[in-house]
């Protein structure tokens, strides 16, 4: 029966498809929340430029932008005819060396044998999980955190119990909460560092209470650094698997915010194992990584030659120019009434506590953020895609006059909204 | 305590840390087969050259190798510096217009909304499965069969059913087996054409049997069309989903095959959903894609130009070179006892069924391909890889001068150890 609009409707005798049982487990909120119709309100809509401080992605404005050397070494690897055929499902060997080399550590030693590629860093967060937790077992995931770790656990049937973070103390792990959420069933335990949404980046003695729960529990780790060395000022980064000589550490890693390039896909797990309990493991992730024979081969093949032919002085000037960053919108939000900016130590976001209370008419945060996005066209993330409310999440990556602009106009959205 | 060997064991209080049932479920039986060590055996050890016709990657020898055309589009792509940024998880807008292009038909519509971009026609035939099958359903899978099918639904606990191809009948459908194995469990049936290990490409007529199967039980098509146009001499290639207004179709491809690129890791899902009844899938697809966020954007990016650039001779050209290369093998091998050649009609593969009885000492396909590599340095895959034992497949794409050698020492070995 031809509709209106020319379109056919289901016959009767078809109906709807159902959709899987995982694919309908499989949910992202950032894309809900981004995808949420603004509603109009009462008050009047703005007739500003937009400025989206909501996705993480630094190259969206041109002002982050590839090192040269990065695209000469892709470019290289396209031309050479040589990285057209199946890589190996585990990864290009150059490649696999190469990530080996620039990671290793006196203390965790790793040799190519330890590098498993992936389909990005949200790939290899996909197969650490996935190797190491069965359905009906449950993963500690940190709250507020990357909301992917929570869509991949549900999608797997994997319970997700939220371990708290502090935002007093820089955002460290309640240890004692973390502890309590562990059971017989608890199968990994996943921390994130530095730290999406928060910005933090954690000392070596705490780390070492991460690790000393691992060990008292036996329960193996997931170190996310896909923001490794991404610190600012006297901050040092310190990768988690170099602080145990017992505990079995999948650190988790790719190119895409370090160098950039987050739409080339590639990411890597690096199988941190000096106490050979990972034996099973290890066979699993290769496996798993058959099912869609690993990433891009140019891009691998691209790896090898951007690790040895950045300049030093890349990864400080990167640093310091989110930290400069940082720190524009931390001066300035620090003025507004109704915030509280928590300072960041790293990575690419800054997280805000908002004082409800102090506000006339803002519900929570998703209401902030819809607010701020009628009437001032800002875009910012609440906290609730953190499993966090109460907080608001903005990307310091747009370039600097963009950051004060945004700035001016949360300030101008708090004041007008503050009791 | 440190080994002979300078490694630790691991600590009593560790143990070995298991890995999840699903990369337990997770088996690749190609990888298995190779990976096996050769066996000594009584016979003479060949000091041959080693000749590999097993996996099924063209760009291998470097006589088939990308058009200059392919390779510029994607360096263009990444000289642009516009798609180092995260693509939508479905994919690079430009790219799903291209296919949705090229792959429209005047009676299988398709724009840019029905294409979803997978990292390789792999991840794209893991989401259609993916998104059709709940664990404890089933789906139907061809016997022989790409064994990546069964090494998902295997994973994922969905239970594959294996309906059988006639290879009397040019490995057309056992339709009345087919059907005979649905139940109210079945949740998909898959099918591959042209075909990889057949080779065979079907008529009009036989897929509209098959089409007419899936409507007559209301299931939904998955046709993993890879090789999609790859046909020799008067063959004509259908896509699936061209001749029904009513059966919902998942129609996966990729780069890989025709554009000799399969390391780029892109593939495609097109959703063909004339009937309507696809809305949820839709959904779930676009779920699903959330989780790696789609595959490499500079690959992506490439795609327009790439098929609009491509010279109208390339494809006939390819096709006349694999159809003279399938020929060489069909009639070298023809010649040998023990052995009866199928016909190849379209893709890269052959399948020769071996008179086993007509042999002295050969127990069944593994134990041919075992000698053979032992005795002739020639490596091919029994069928077992395919779950159809009593066959051996060929991959045709090697160089001529290295298929005459290869079929004049299976020859040679088939002489030998024949009756």
């Amino acid at each position: 029966m031809p509709s209106t609009n020319g379109t056919v409707a289901p016959t009767s005798s078809w109906g709807t498809i159902p959709s899987s049982d995982v694919s309908r487990r499989t949910f992202n909120p950032i894309r809900e929340v981004l995808s949420r119709p603004v509603q109009p309100l009462a008050t009047v809509k703005s007739s500003n430029d937009p400025i989206s401080l909501s996705i993480g992605d630094p190259t969206v404005f041109g002002n982050f932008k590839a090192h040269p050397v990065v695209v000469d070494a892709i470019e290289a690897a396209v031309r050479s005819y040589s990285f057209n055929g199946y890589p190996p499902s585990v990864g290009v060997p150059a490649a696999r060396e190469a990530i080996a080399k620039k990671y290793s550590h006196p203390d965790a030693l790793l040799t190519a044998n330890d590098v498993i590629m992936a389909s990005g860093c949200s790939g290899a967060v996909e197969m650490a999980i996935g190797v190491l937790c069965s359905e009906g077992q449950n993963i500690l995931l940190p709250r507020p955190g990357f909301c992917l770790y929570n869509t991949i656990a549900a999608s797997r049937n994997i319970e997700a119990r939220l371990y708290n973070l502090l935002a007093d103390k820089s955002w460290e792990i309640d240890i004692a909460h973390m502890e309590s959420l562990i059971n017989k069933d608890t199968a990994a335990i996943l921390i994130n560092n530095p730290s999406n949404p928060c910005g933090s980046n954690y000392t070596k003695a705490h780390l070492k209470a991460i690790l000393a729960v691992c060990e008292r529990h036996k329960i193996p780790l997931i170190s996310d650094e896909i923001y490794a060395d991404m610190v600012f000022g006297a901050q040092v980064f310190t990768p988690t698997a170099t602080l145990t000589a017992t505990v079995p550490v999948l650190t988790v890693g790719g190119l895409a915010k370090q160098w950039l390039v987050p739409g080339w896909r590639l990411g890597w797990i690096l199988v941190n194992d000096r106490n050979h309990a990972f034996e099973h493991v290890r066979q699993g992730l290769f496996a798993l990584s058959t099912l869609i024979n690993g990433p891009c081969a140019i891009a691998q093949a691209a790896l090898p030659s951007i690790f040895e032919n950045i300049p030093d002085s890349y990864l400080p000037d990167l640093n310091k120019q989110l930290e400069t960053h940082a720190r524009i919108l931390e001066t300035e939000l620090s003025k507004a009434p109704g915030l509280e900016v928590i300072t960041p130590q790293g990575a690419m976001y800054i997280m805000v506590k908002l004082n409800i209370e102090a506000f006339e008419d803002i519900a929570d945060d998703a209401d902030f953020c819809h607010k701020l996005k009628w009437e001032e066209n800002v875009e910012i993330l609440p906290g609730e895609c953190f499993a966090y409310p109460g907080t608001v999440r903005l990307v310091i990556t747009p370039p600097k006059d963009k950051l004060h602009l945004a700035a001016e106009r949360i300030a101008a959205f708090c004041q007008r909204h503050h009791k």
